[in-house]
This record gives C-alpha cells, sequence and structure tokens, in this order.
C-alpha cells in the first residue's frame, strides 16, 4: 500500500475545508488513505509575516468573493461562520485526541467539524461545541472535552505545528504526496497527475 | 462581439508569462479577444503589504519549486532567468505604445517579451534589450526604445496602474470576465466555466 497522502489544515480555512471534502477521494483514485494533520495557521504567519488573508487590502475583498464562488465551482456547501476567522486550538487539540484512539476515523471528525464551522456557524474554537461536534460523530464527550485542556495535547498540538513549519507548510489546505509539497485546492489537478504519473 | 478578456500582468511574474501562453486558447474558445494591460506589481504590493514571492520565508522555497512544476503541468517551456524579479517600466510602457498603434498586434509584443525573459534569459528590464524583441515581431525600434523614456508613455503607465488597483488587481495573472475578477492561472478552469455558462 503506498503511503497516505498528508493533508495539513487550519479548521479556520475555508479553503481548507473545501479541500477537506475533495481529498478523500481524489486519494483513494490511487490507492491511498489520508492523513490528517491539524495546523496552527498564525504560528506559520509568524514565520512567513503573512496575515489572514480577509484581512489583507484588496486581496482581502477578493477572498470574499472568491471562496463562496470556489464552493460553487466545487460544488460544497458553505455559509461563511458569522465569527471569522477563530483559534482553533480546541478541534486541533480533539482532532489529534481522537488520531490516538481511532487514526481511521479521523476524517469522520475532521469533516464534521469543518461542516459545523463552515455550514452550520456553530463557533468550534469553544472546547465544549468542538467536544459536541466529536460526541455527535460517536467519539466520548467528556474525553473529548478534556483533551483540550490536556498537557499531553497541549504539547502534541505544538510538536505537530513545529514539524509542519519544518517540512514547509505555510498554507491551508496543503499536501504532501510522498515527499512533494502542494499548496491550495487550486493544486488537486496537479496531485492528480502526479498520483497518475509518479512525477511529471 | 463579447468584451474581450482583460488580462492584467507583470513582466516580472513567472505565473503570468505561463498565463499569457494559455489564455487566448481561453479566450477563443468563447468567441473573446484578449486585452493586454501591462502591470506594475510593486505599486500595487505596496496597498497590500506584500512582497515578491521568491523573498518570503517557506512560501519562497515552495514556489521556486512550484514555478517549474506548473510550466510542466501546463506544458510551457520555462527557464528561470538569473536576474529575477526585474523592474518592468520598460516592456511595460512599449506595450503601450504598441497598443496605440496596433491593438490587435499586442498579443504578439507581450509573448515575445515574456519568452525572451522567461525562456531566452534576455533582461527585458534593459529598454535597449526590451526594444530589441519589439523589432524583432517587427516594431519600429527606435520608436519602441523612445517609448521607454517618453513622458507621455510614463504617465499612461502610471495611469494604467492606478486604475487597475483601484478595479482590485493585486497578484498577476489577473482577469477579468466582462466584471468577474479571478487571480491566477490556478482560476483558469472557473474562468472557462464562467465563459461557458455566463455565472455559476
Amino acid at each position: 500500500m503506498p503511503s497516505p497522502l498528508q493533508f495539513h489544515f487550519d479548521f479556520s480555512s475555508p479553503y481548507g475545508y473545501l479541500a477537506s471534502e475533495k481529498i478523500e477521494a481524489l486519494a483513494a483514485r490511487y490507492g491511498r488513505a489520508v492523513d490528517w494533520r491539524p495546523m496552527l495557521l498564525g504560528v506559520a504567519f509568524k514565520t512567513t509575516g503573512a496575515q489572514p488573508l480577509t484581512m489583507i487590502p484588496l486581496k482581502g475583498a477578493y477572498t470574499k468573493h472568491d471562496v463562496p464562488r470556489s464552493a460553487r465551482f466545487h460544488g460544497v456547501p458553505l455559509r461563511m461562520p458569522a465569527k471569522f476567522p477563530i483559534a482553533t486550538q480546541a478541534p486541533a487539540r480533539i482532532v489529534l485526541w481522537q488520531r490516538e484512539r481511532d487514526p481511521g476515523g479521523c476524517g469522520t471528525l475532521v469533516k464534521a467539524l469543518y461542516r459545523a464551522y463552515f455550514v452550520a456557524n456553530r463557533d468550534i474554537s469553544d472546547p465544549d461545541i468542538a467536544a459536541d461536534v466529536a460526541a455527535e460523530i460517536g467519539a466520548n464527550r467528556e474525553g473529548a472535552r478534556a483533551a483540550v485542556d490536556a498537557a499531553a495535547l497541549k504539547d502534541a498540538l505544538r510538536k505537530e505545528v513545529e514539524a509542519a513549519i519544518a517540512k514547509g507548510v505555510f498554507g491551508s489546505p496543503f499536501v504532501f504526496v510522498d515527499d512533494e509539497p502542494f499548496w491550495g485546492i487550486d493544486r488537486f489537478a496537479q496531485i492528480e497527475r502526479w498520483l497518475a504519473e509518479g512525477t511529471f
């Protein structure tokens, strides 16, 4: 079995959300699984000097127009949340907690959290709401809620983010096919060709 | 005849170069022409606070990898120039000069200048070299060379750049289909659907 696609994402990233709805089918067409890697983009932004897209003059206005248009283009439901952007430590830690218990169930949790935020307007930065979402897909609610404040999970997320930045991750979504990096849902066509041909 | 696609670009932008090799065929499939609009990205960067991509930590290294990979993906020849980035006032003014004389020939000149820089490693920031390229596609060499220093063309380029920024242009390539904005060669699939369906 070839190695899974490494899918790095931040829960506050709308393009990460759109990509989360597409990555599994893309991977499956080439016999690959998806390894879900939650990221804190704010930490990477300290390295690159970037700001959240929507806050940048000109680019911000364009992004607010491009995100819903891209959602329609990709056929993914989207309703921009009332609170945006958000801090994403809580859902990220719950994903890392879940990954220890059931790596195969990670995708279901990630997609449920993303949809809660980008479709149902639920503020998943709130640990209680993030734990509710985890419970709705069958996880233990108390365990998920406790994970948000657990020192071990805080440490695991810090290491996860540091490792991602060390690999060159600076945006969301950011996908590795073996060691080949692809930034953005815009690169899915290139990912597809890379998977099909090995290189190009 | 529907209105032409507005194609905004900077001669120092490798993604703008790749797009310049693709935009005419895309437009022609939907009975459209291309209106070539040279841009000075550095002026827009003052508004957005952006830097040249290759100079940004992490993103710079990725871009240096992504540009040649994207060229291969799109089947466009590319050899990164020894001097990069460059100031692009000289070729931009020659394009504006040419547009006054022969609007229909603009695409030939833009593509010749882009290829001179991104394939043949010729420094088109040098007014003499930019004028040489114009002469090679049949323009009057002395006229092209004089355009670089002409007050009227300096003024025309300043207005062109200001008008582009006022329309929201902050990157290269940047395409308008009627009034709909699309940033990047990554949006060509969306441009194609927009041209086919009128909206989506």
